[in-house]
């Protein structure tokens, strides 16, 4: 596990009409401050990689599909260290990343899936650094 | 339009590999502070109806499929005004709710839709009220 990450269980609610699922709350383990929520879509079989957020912690929840997070820690603080985390309704968890953490991920259902992150500040092409998927290593198979 | 109701169009962002919805901002038409955001999953023809809450203002925005949001206003200061709002990726907006409106919902796609509520306080049963579908008279069609 990279240093900073939390995986937490989310609990779904079965109602009539149709299923309340978590995300989170204010008092929720990796919970700072609101600072924008936005979706992500992700198409079968597409990678979306490499981004790393300088002051960003994210906070994800896969409420639609299936999707494979690769995270990578070069920090100075670690050996290189990889980290997979795949995220559904039957992992129905969220997970909180840290900043300077390189991050990438994989659409694995058939049909769109969707992504939501409840970040601590507003996205702003500043804060984030970029690299082609091929420029870090990793078999997404 | 009900007072207290915000409608805010929100972009749609096209990207390789899967597009980015906004949903909200700290600095968003509507937003006064975090205290929890929840999915509800709508089926098809599914109504889910009526809630009032005391305290929550709601911010949804619909990221998946097509829902039809119905609002009955019996607060002192109205006539018993309805409001209908369809949110969908075409008419991709976020509605605000005041607290004290009667609010219900139906699923119009016919795969499972998706809301996404970011409120201002946590959900608690003790500060919402509810009513059967039957008890205020609307035409679903």
């Amino acid at each position: 596990m990279i240093e900073g990450v939390i995986i937490t269980q989310l609990d779904i609610i079965e109602t009539p009409g149709g299923n309340v699922l978590h995300a989170m709350k204010d008092s929720s383990a990796g919970y700072s401050k609101f600072g924008e929520a936005y979706f992500s879509q992700v198409h079968c079989g597409a990678i979306k990689a490499w981004k790393r957020h300088k002051t960003m912690v994210l906070n994800l929840v896969v409420p639609v599909g299936k999707i494979r997070f690769v995270l990578f820690d070069d920090r100075k603080t670690s050996s290189g260290e990889f980290q997979e985390v795949i995220l559904s309704k039957e992992n129905y968890c969220r997970l909180t990343i840290p900043p300077m953490i390189w991050i990438g991920f994989q659409g694995l259902d058939s049909n769109v899936s969707l992504l939501l992150n409840i970040a601590n500040i507003v996205h702003s092409p500043e804060e984030s650094d970029r690299k082609t998927v091929d420029s870090i290593k990793y078999n997404w198979r």
